[in-house]
């Protein structure tokens, strides 16, 4: 990289008062935002991200899946501009179609994503994705105001949907070329909700695999995100270099008892399927902080039936699910809980009957972008810790696609997906200079 | 009692005719019986004990609770009929009129209720309730077919809605003036269903209040009644002499955590409602069996907010009911599981919710008809046990209004509201023979 790059710096004025200008779009009025996926909020989000971009003088376009980009093109390659069919410009060249795999025209750059995400859970916080397209956009500005010709095409990306109101991943996936059609037949914010999001926003379910882009246009993924829990606040860390994206494996344990009259039964007679999925919920929080410290187990709901004060429980369905940043210690630790499962259900004479919902494996970040991270934190002087993701993110869409890496700034007490969710405005600042002399570093001619 | 009626016996085939015609009504096909109270099968049931009655030459009669009645009057009174504007045959004398306390007619007999109730729950057995009913009729054909003139009426009474499809202990409750008018404005089966049931059997909301009747008119309430447990059965006794019907207490007990992130908040960092709850749900059955062993405690529901996979329960609801057959006993135990509630949040950090449905006391049963009871067993060759009821039954209605008793014949595998639900027919003559020898004993002039 250029010695003089080095001392750059983005204006923390400008990305306070664009920050700010977003929070207060589906604000809540308790600190928080409610921004669901192409709800009205989180539309207008979407439009004060145009007005960023095109306010700057950078490239703004949307594609089939409702990706919104801006973009500084690398000087080396030219390409014509025309309107998409939603109004939006649109680049008009070969990296965005599937020929450019065939076209070896070596005059086209490939293209850094920086990206994240504009829409929010349901009563959630202002910082959660926003803040990562707000550091992207001040970024692009940063490079394009300083004249900076990197080797490849850098674009801020706000990925439609990340948290799975609608689909989850959404927009990356689509972008990436991984999303399944089946996952929009039966979203999990369900199928109505979905074709009325599209509607608003005028995307068409056809349209959202357009926005594949083949894996050779592009040269990576960074993201700058907070960290939603409490491990660099308590050791007092400016920056987290994430190491990988936990897996998450979900099941449904169905224990399985006997519905008795819950006054005329005796104690001894039951086969009650509370008691199983009690001793459960105990053992599998036990095993897991003592047999795999670095991963996190939840129990989010139980199901009991037939479900009233006087039957003892005949079955009661738990949603389980546990996380991992390590495919072979994620076996282990499936194999311990079913385990556990099965010993507490025969421990009440119950029996077990185990669903597995999804199994998404860990996603360990480039070994070169967290090396990078790393170097630029030490130039400016930064402390910083190699930590896992617990929480799923856009990058693990990219995962054998490209680089990837991700950067966190700390959350005040750990608090994220709620209006309480907080990160202090120095910490902000600090990790979207890591973020640009990261950019810098790795474009470097 | 006059010797001579030591020697009688009911007739065994009348009654398995009667019995057998009943478990038709109704018939689920798996021995079972599906007859909700005020439903289309409960009503055709209802039919059956009219025709019961009347072909058997009994008095019949229907009050304003639906209560349906089938009468041997004593010979030393003569009472007028008439119909009533339901069309059923109806007893016009002062014993169903509060004149009763001040008329001081010395002729007047006093009424000895023999009931049940022919609703089932949803999908219940063919046993509960309905026995108890065919064995108060073929008792009032026995006393009739002998011409025995008892020293009170004789009464069969099938009570409207024991089970609590609609109110629970409607009918009985209605008939002792204890029927809070409350309690019909927010049923436990919805207020629409139990409108929808008395328009169905030509009833109103005002006339179930006219079928209080004096105290000073009953001689007292006896029941014959399947175990519902297996205590009989495990110990080869012929006949349960029940020394009081359990209270119930019911609490929503609310352990209040907070969300957060499933994947993203350390284990040690959460509070996490589940926990409480299920520590609850096992320390409370350790307890009852520890320290209250004739006790029974259920936890027949949780409820999980937000509820979903990816997020630490924020709040679990738990329905929590326990049942007592001393009032002393319940004080303590009440304190032990509020004590042992409040240890396991404590525990895990989690705040508690209070809140108390309803605290029936326990019921106990007349010393004299328990012993009636004994006395008739003893004479038959039968052997007896005394035990609590741990399901609630019509005769609470009556505590402190007139003597009161019920039998209890066994119950194979202790099975109940269950197709399975099943007692031995040899049992059930058995049982039928004792409530006969008791009237008889209780009766005799």
């Amino acid at each position: 990289m250029s010695e003089s790059f080095s001392t750059l710096r983005i204006n923390p004025t400008r990305l306070f008062d664009s920050f700010s200008a977003l929070s207060l779009i589906g604000a809540t009025g308790y600190g928080g935002v409610n921004r669901p996926a192409l709800g009205e909020a989180h539309l207008a989000a979407r439009d004060w991200f145009r007005i960023e971009a095109e306010s700057a003088g950078l490239e703004f376009r949307v594609d089939g899946a409702g990706n919104h980009s801006a973009i500084v093109i690398a000087r080396a390659t030219a390409r014509h501009l025309h309107r998409t069919a939603f109004g939006a410009v649109q680049v008009s060249n070969l990296q965005h179609g599937r020929e450019i795999a065939s076209s070896g025209d070596a005059l086209l750059a490939k293209t850094l994503l920086l990206g994240s995400h504009l829409d929010s859970v349901p009563n959630g916080g202002r910082f959660d994705g926003a803040l990562g397209v707000a550091a992207a956009l001040e970024v692009l500005k940063t490079v394009k105001e300083n004249g900076i010709n990197l080797k490849f095409d850098l674009e801020a990306i706000d990925f439609t949907d990340e948290e799975g109101t609608l689909v989850g991943l959404l927009g990356s996936s689509a972008l990436a070329g991984r999303l399944h059609p089946e996952r929009l037949k039966n979203p999990r914010g369900g199928r109505q909700n979905l074709l009325d999001g599209l509607a608003r926003a005028g995307l068409s379910e056809a349209g959202i695999f357009t926005a594949v882009r083949p894996k050779e246009s592009l040269a990576g993924y960074l993201e700058l995100h907070i960290e939603q829990s409490k491990r660099l606040e308590r050791m007092g860390i400016d920056i987290g270099i994430v190491s990988a994206i936990v897996g998450i494996r979900s099941y449904r344990l169905g224990f399985i008892g006997r519905a008795d009259h819950a006054g005329s039964t005796l104690m001894t007679d039951r086969a009650d399927a509370s008691l199983g999925a009690s001793a459960f919920t105990l053992a599998a929080r036990e095993l897991v902080m003592r047999d795999f410290p670095d991963c996190v187990v939840n129990i989010g709901k139980m199901d009991f039936a037939p479900g009233v004060f006087n039957i003892v429980p005949a079955r009661v369905d738990l949603s389980l699910e546990f996380r991992s940043p390590d495919e072979k210690q994620f076996e282990k630790m499936d194999a311990a809980l079913m385990t556990c499962a099965k010993e507490q259900a025969a421990r009440f004479d119950l029996g077990l009957e185990i669903e597995c919902f999804e199994k998404h494996a860990p996603n360990a970040m480039t070994a070169e972008v967290q090396q990078a991270f790393a170097d630029s934190c030490d130039d400016l002087g930064l402390t910083h810790v190699s930590l896992a993701s617990g929480a799923i993110h856009d990058g693990q869409s990219f995962d054998g696609i490209c680089p990837i890496g991700m950067i966190f700034v700390p959350s005040v007490d750990g608090a994220s997906h709620a209006p309480r969710e907080f990160t202090q405005w120095e910490d902000c600042v600090k990790g979207v200079n890591v973020l640009l002399q990261t950019v810098l570093r790795l474009g470097s001619r």
